[in-house]
């Protein structure tokens, strides 16, 4: 592993590190913030998924995370949103190929060889974290944006006990059901749509639900508010009587202006959970 | 004057504008947090100054302001930090030219015709301000980053009662005595060095100081802290009696992690006089 930087931020330290991944058969690069008691030992972690185009930089420089992670006392890990690198396969669409994964194990050429984001984030990187830094494994939780959030409410659901809690920002609820979904999912994934589903937060909740709290924030002025389908999630919810918050907050839209307003409201919520 | 972009944050409306410049006799750019307040009438206003390389944009995404200034209800303007476009001079030095206009009026060839950032921060801006949007002209006060921190502190000693308050990220101290100054007012202003004593803060602090009071934020590992000359500035104010605070942060760098890690304090700082 490879420190490509390392920030005083908020009394701990912003990392950036990369090496070299099994999973997805490249290199690849995560930011890391460690509060100040992670000199003293392990601390709690909150995972952070970005959304389509983003690397891990975007949140570590605009979501304003990190001092609110700072007075919890948490970690926040930032990975990549995709495989990287000339010889991993690419589209000139910006919604699938690098910077899209879509937090899944792809089956189809030309994805397969290096599009694994889902063993990334569910076991190659938390070893990884679990080996190299004073990071807490049995207290996790996990938080997304968009993409990000669809890939944060389908690990959560599909991994009971690893996460305390789980919450997400403008997630995509339902895959299967939008044009953000459905084509990453055929491409990475084939046209079974019976493998679809389990990645597909809504299609989840129906079936299993989340034995921790949840909770959604998604604004009202959306761009993209038709592809997330926020309806979808919020039914299943509603139908399986899981314990959430989903909240609309008016005006907003999926930018991180609207990320970074209510990220101390996520970072407190993962909170009181992880120091449970 | 158009609008390019308005995102809901914090309860209040991150715009970004652009009108036609006298001053610069180009198009300009800038950026303008307004909280929830300013729908019900006029609202005191904080003005950040970026430093080299910057536009408008980099604190706006990265420096994690909006949150405080909506909590003490303060608008917060975010200029660019020169003139642009095609027909405007550079030069190929990322510390000279476009994106390096270091908040003077140039007087000498290629510069003159566009390089006055002074008076587009001091007088031309201000005064688009307070007739398009509902900011209180009686109630500002003036923050920076780097060469921003340099504008900062030399507007507000040169400017009585313009503003209640001055603070600064790392700012340049002591352009005259370094390398981070001669060359820019050597092209900017001719070689003649007197002139160039007017927009030096350490100079400024010696020959008249300011009727407020000031705060200074510079990281004990700047990697530009032998260009900074915080040393200059720290001697001028504590022979002059000027009110001050300087705090030297340990292990903290000239990044953006830096200036989030603090703003809080400075946002607060401000409001305290803007609110008196």
């Amino acid at each position: 592993m490879e420190t490509l930087s390392e920030n005083a931020c908020f009394g701990g330290v912003q990392g950036v590190y990369r090496h070299a991944s099994a999973a997805c058969s490249c290199d690849m690069t995560f930011g890391l913030f460690l509060p100040a008691e992670a000199a003293d030992g392990p601390v709690p972690v909150l995972w952070y998924l970005s959304g389509l185009t983003c690397t891990h930089e975007n949140a570590m420089t605009k979501a304003a995370a990190q001092g609110w992670a700072a007075e919890q006392g948490i970690a926040l890990v930032f990975p990549d949103t995709s495989p990287r690198g000339e010889d991993v396969a690419d589209h000139d669409d910006y919604d699938l190929g690098q910077g899209a994964g879509f937090y899944v194990n792809a089956t189809q050429d030309p994805w397969a060889p290096h599009f694994r984001m889902w063993d990334y984030v569910a076991e190659e990187l938390p070893a990884l974290l679990a080996a190299e830094f004073a990071i807490d494994g049995e207290r996790q939780a996990i938080t997304g944006h968009s993409m990000g959030g669809h890939g944060a409410l389908t690990l959560a659901m599909t991994l009971p006990g690893r996460y305390r809690s789980v919450s997400a920002f403008a997630p995509i609820c339902n895959p299967t059901g939008s044009d953000w979904g459905r084509k990453q999912l055929s491409a990475y994934l084939g046209n079974d749509e019976g493998a679809w589903a389990r990645h597909d937060a809504s299609a989840l909740m129906r079936e299993t639900g989340f034995e921790g709290p949840i909770l959604i924030d998604t604004g009202t002025k959306d761009q993209f508010i038709d592809l997330l389908r926020p309806e979808a999630l919020a039914t299943a919810i509603a139908e399986r009587r899981q314990q959430a918050v989903m909240r609309m907050q008016p005006g907003y839209d999926h930018s991180y202006f609207f990320v970074s307003s209510f990220i101390e409201d996520h970072v407190e919520f993962h909170a009181e959970r992880l120091w449970a």
